[in-house]
Order: structure tokens, then C-alpha cells, then sequence
């Protein structure tokens, strides 16, 4: 049913996928759509094929880097029973449908709020018209943003050696955005990111956890040195931000770094979101997901390198610590991130991006980061 | 003390101040100094005169429109027992003084490791960092960021007509940054912007409070439309971000609309605290209060005449909104915002600025946005 291209023209209803092929959001609805009709003129009963989104249909690939989904899927079926969630789900379909002809976007929010003017298939809460939003992207095996739904939040800052490719709304012109011309302040990536071009000859891309480090990086043109793209995540990144990172290293083929505190949750909720997906959202982690990135650092071991001014771990931070060793497969399977993370336990201390600052403010770029860059080998998993 | 001129013109150690001025950091930073060690060559107890930065020295300006200081001010003496707070806050003024000199920059937290290296004047813990900055803050009567310290976060989205002028650190180019050109994206304001010039025609600032929202205007190209600029604050705005539109409708004259949720979070958390500022924190009001700011929406009128979709207030809500008009003074002071409180509260409904998407996902773009701006005269003060 999925309609591959390799083509990399854009169009309101073409959407790239994860790989880089194309998708036609609107020739699968529409396919779709047509099957029930069908089946409908026949007399028949008609049945939408959802995958299963759960834990138990889901492995963890190697090779791809990201969890993945199994095979169940469940059925439903037009009955009495089902037929208002089923009238929702084809409501929401079209509205999909109209949003990616149009060119336009809804949020969760705002697809809820449509939903207010379908008489009696209207949602009563937004977790009702989530969980059909969550049923489409398995059904097509999209992500949200390739229906043209968007998430509420906004996220993620660029400044540095890339221009992005986008286009003018209204008279369709190309506009080359230069990210190397924003002075003290940075391209600030939009909610959905799918229809976004790159030009770059960047080395690498250097993502980093906080703003102000973020900020001290971009004042100093450090991107210039370096030749390289900043990326600030500013805590634990947007799904626009993961999708746009993931985009770029993979159309570019360029290495990611990771910048991030040396504590439990820069290590697990942050880089490892960043690089494998979470786990409740494993159909979606095909898309946001950056398989390629790797640890810069704060390492356990730059913590006592360089001689930075600690923290007690927290129990919460120790508790982190211990259950991503026990239970994370993407800690099972890298025996480097099992010692990290044993090691930062018995030290009992964590460390921030920002101590550095104690060799003095720009340490950081005139030090720690050269040394560090200039063996990626040595870089966790 | 405070040496103001008139001209435009920046340099590293001179900072536009609220109302345009410019104060010369370094200046004020060494006369200071020179005065402590004069009385010290005179075999004298040097002393900083610190205003109280307390409840209890603060009035509510009604020509100003913010909270601002009275005259109360303590004694900071070198005595056996302060040597340590007077050493580091000397410490501090002299991490300025370089920071100003050399167009650098310190996170509060940076600030603060940095001290690690200052021997026995270290601090042991950042709130006594942020304490001694505050006291210089007040000492100097200028803002953090014009010492050249900066917070930690980062937000606030831009597009639309303006061409925010910034220079290059290297080259001392001057560089535009054309926030009509930044297509789906946006340009996102640095955690500092004492520094950036202005360039627009713009007829208004409409400053909105979801990303969502915002990402929707940017979509459609409605600062085109509407010939204004588009700002994001995601949520409560940081302090950046309201420094951002202050100096922009200071400099081009030109009026502020707030589109918010229509509950009393949007009211006084995010409204009230970009107008009028925060109590706790009256020092730097003059800076971080944008008093031409009017409310264009949600009213608790438009909740009815627009028939929106409502969710019912919670306890919360209710508690917040007796708070305002009973405690608060910027509510004391306007009638208007006494009945809009009492009107939701006796309506026992919030609506959120998405709710608009009932009539169809444009209705906001089509419809509510220019029937609310062929009236601005009715916008809630």
C-alpha cells in the first residue's frame, strides 16, 4: 500500500519519510477511503487494520538503532459497537486529508476543537481524538506531522555553517535561510520540520543540552572555528527538533555529537531519548530518532579529567542510574554506557556542562571541546 | 553617578537602558570601585550603599505603570563579619567589569563556578552568587544582562515585518536579520538583546502565548496580512523576551496586543507579568515591563459571543483569580480588569485561544483577529 518514491520533490501532498523516500499522505487516504466504500456498496462490513501500538508488539532492532513494531494489529470493524470511534477515525482522515491538500497544519488541540462541529461524532476529551490521531500514523506508518498534525510545543535553535531550504506560502518562492547570519541569536526550528531542505559543509553537528552554553557557543562564533552546526535541545528535545536533527544527518551524512550534563538524566532522558526514541512511542521512533548520534560528553571520566566541581547524586539520579542498567535495552546493549553509568553510581556525583566554568568562561571552547573533538572514537555509544 | 546620554550609539561597555539612555557599565562599575579604595587609603571603613530590594521599599507607579523602588537603601560595611560577602561582591563587580570589557558574557550559574577559583571568597552554593549579582543590580540600577550576566533560559519566537539589526563578534559587520524571511521557522530571540538595533514599518506587535498558535500565523503569512510582527512566548515569557518587546515598542513606538488563553493563568501569570512585571523582583520592573501592552484576547466576553468551547474552571483558577482582585495592585488600580475577573469567575469557564478552531481552523486568521483589531479602543487595559 505504501507508494515509495525516490524522488526528492516536495509537493503539499508528498511527504518525505524517515529514509528519504516519499510518501503520498493523500493517495494513501484515499486508497483507503475507497477500500470501505467499496466494501460498503458490497454490502459488507468495513474494517480498518490498526497496528497494535504496544509493549508487547515491539523489539528492539540493532541494526536500525530504534525500537520497532512486531506484527499484531487489531481490527475494527463497523458495528453498532464501534461505530462512533469509527465514524471518528474516517473524520479524522479527512481532515488529514484537507490539512495536507491545503497545505495547512492542525494541532492535537485544534483537531479536538474541529471535532466540536461533527454533531455526534464530536470528541468529549482530547485523549479521545489523540488516541485516532495515534491510530492513523500506525495505519499509514507516518508520523503526525506527514498528516499534517503538529504538536503544541515548539522547540530546538540553530545557529551555524547550514542554510535551510524552505519556501514562501504565498508566492512559492525558495527562501534560503542562512543560519550563519543571526548574530547573537538563531534560526528557531518550526513545529514540523518535514518540508525543510538543507545546504551545509559542516563537519559535524553539535548538539548541546542547555540554552546558556548554547549561547556562549554562538557568541563566540564557535561555529566558525569548528566548522560546524549548533543545535540547543534546551532540556529534553522536541519531537521537531529530534525530526530535524535527524533529517539533516541523514540527507547530509554528517557525524552528531551530544553535548549534555554528566548526570543520570542528561545521559537517559536526554541523549538517550534523542538517539533511540522512547519507549511508549515505538512506532514513531523510525522518525525521531537519530541513530547516528554519539556522547561528547560530560563523561563520568571528564569529570574527574578535568577536575569539575561535583554535585552529591540525588536518589532520584542514583534510581535512574540503576534502572536504566537493569531495564533499558539500549543500556544492555552498550557495555560502555553500563560502566559510565556504574562508574558515575560510585562516584556518587554529577557534574554540568556549565562547571567547566570554573577553568574560566571560555575553557569550554579553547580547551575541552578541542580536546574532546579530536578523538570521536573515544566518544560513548 | 549614573552618566546618561542620548546617543545611539553601542559599544561593549555601553548598554541602552530602559528608557534609551545609555549607561556606561564599566564607569559606574569603576567609580565605585575608586571611591572603596580611597576610604581604604584614608585608613576608612569602605562601605557599598545597596537599596533594599524588599516589599516594604516598593510603590506601585501609576504614570509609570510598573512597581518601582522608594528610597531605602542598607549599609554594606568591611567589618570582621561581612569581609567574606564584601570581598565577593567586589569579586562579582570585577567578573563584570571583564565580562562588559571584553563583549563576553556569564550565565548565572557560570557566575557562579567561575567564583570556584576565587579561594576563600568562593561561594559555596549558587543562590548566594545570584544574591550578591542582585545586589549589584540594584547597586548600579541596571539590569543583569548590562553586567553582562545572562539566565539561563532561552525564549521567544519572531516573524514578521522587522529587521532586528545585530553585528558580527569577528568582523564588526552589522548584520540584518529580515524576520520576513525565515518562512515556516522563525527567529528566535538570544537570552541577551541590550545590544540589538530595530528596523520596521509594522503597524503592531502581537504577542502570542501558544506556540501552536504562533506557528499557525507564521503558516499563513499573517503578518503579512495584518502588517505586524508576530511574537511567540511559550508559555510565561522568560525575561529576554519581554526585554525584546519593551526596547522594540520603546524605540518604534509602536502598540502591543496580547493574544492569551482566556482563564486567569493567561490573565495575571502571563499577561500581568509582561505588563506590569513581578512583584518579587521591583528592581528591575523598569526594565522588564512592557506598560503599553493591552489585552486583545480571550476576553471572558468573547467566550460568549464567539460561543467557544469552554472547560470549567478549577479550584485553582478561582483561587487566582479572588487573589488578583483582592491583592493585586495592577487589578486594584483597573475596574476593567476587576469585572473580566469576576465575570469568568461567575461564569465558571475558561476557554483557550485554540477554541476558535470550533468554526474552522482559520476562523482565528478570517474572522476573530480582524474583528478584534478594527477595535483596539475595547481592549482590556
Amino acid at each position: 500500500m505504501a507508494k515509495k518514491q525516490t524522488s526528492k520533490k516536495k509537493s503539499a501532498s508528498r511527504r518525505v519519510t524517515a529514509g528519504g523516500a516519499v510518501k503520498d499522505t493523500v493517495g494513501l487516504i484515499t486508497a483507503e477511503a475507497r477500500d470501505i466504500e467499496t466494501k460498503i456498496l458490497k454490502r459488507g462490513k468495513p474494517a480498518l487494520h490498526l497496528p497494535l501500538r504496544a509493549l508487547a508488539n515491539v523489539k528492539y532492532s540493532v541494526k536500525k538503532g530504534h525500537f520497532e513494531m512486531k506484527g499484531k494489529s487489531k481490527e475494527r470493524t463497523l458495528t453498532v459497537n464501534t461505530v462512533k470511534t469509527f465514524a471518528q477515525t474516517l473524520r479524522m482522515m479527512s481532515l488529514s486529508k484537507e490539512l495536507v491538500e491545503e497545505d495547512d497544519i492542525a494541532s492535537k488541540r485544534e483537531a479536538y476543537y474541529v471535532s466540536k462541529n461533527w454533531g455526534d461524532a464530536r470528541f468529549v476529551e482530547q485523549p479521545e481524538s489523540d488516541t485516532v490521531m495515534d491510530d492513523l500514523e500506525a495505519l499509514f506508518a507516518v508520523n503526525r506531522e506527514q498528516l499534517g498534525f503538529i504538536p503544541e510545543e515548539k522547540g530546538g535553535d540553530v545557529a551555524g555553517q547550514l542554510v535551510v531550504v524552505d519556501r514562501d506560502r504565498d508566492t512559492g518562492a525558495t527562501l534560503k535561510i542562512d543560519c550563519t547570519k543571526f548574530g547573537s541569536g538563531a534560526y528557531s526550528i518550526p513545529i514540523s520540520v518535514e518540508h525543510l531542505g538543507f545546504e551545509t559543509k559542516a563537519s559535524f553537528i553539535l548538539v548541546i543540552e542547555t540554552s546558556a552554553m548554547f549561547q556562549r557557543l554562538v557568541k563566540h562564533n564557535y561555529w566558525k572555528t569548528a566548522n560546524c552546526i549548533l543545535v540547543s535541545m534546551g532540556g529534553v528535545p522536541t519531537r521537531a527538533c529530534r525530526r530535524f536533527i535527524r533529517r539533516l544527518a541523514d540527507e547530509k551524512k554528517i557525524p552528531v555529537y551530544v553535548f549534555v550534563d554528566g548526570d543520570p538524566y542528561g545521559f537517559m532522558n536526554i541523549y538517550r531519548t534523542l538517539k533511540v526514541g522512547s519507549g511508549n512511542a515505538a512506532h514513531l521512533n523510525e522518525y525521531f530518532c537519530v541513530p547516528q548520534a554519539r556522547f561528547l560528553g560530560v563523561t563520568p571520566r571528564d569529570i574527574t579529567d578535568y577536575e569539575l566541581p561535583t554535585h552529591p547524586l540525588t536518589e532520584i539520579d542514583v534510581k535512574r542510574a540503576r534502572d536504566a542498567i537493569k531495564n533499558d535495552p539500549f543500556v544492555q546493549h552498550h557495555r560502555d554506557w553500563q560502566r559510565a553509568l556504574e562508574k558515575l553510581i560510585s562516584m556518587g556525583v554529577r557534574a554540568e556542562q556549565q562547571a567547566l566554568a570554573k577553568h574560566g568562561l571560555n575553557y569550554v571552547i579553547e580547551t575541552y571541546l578541542p580536546e574532546k573533538l579530536a578523538h570521536p572514537e573515544r566518544f560513548l555509544p
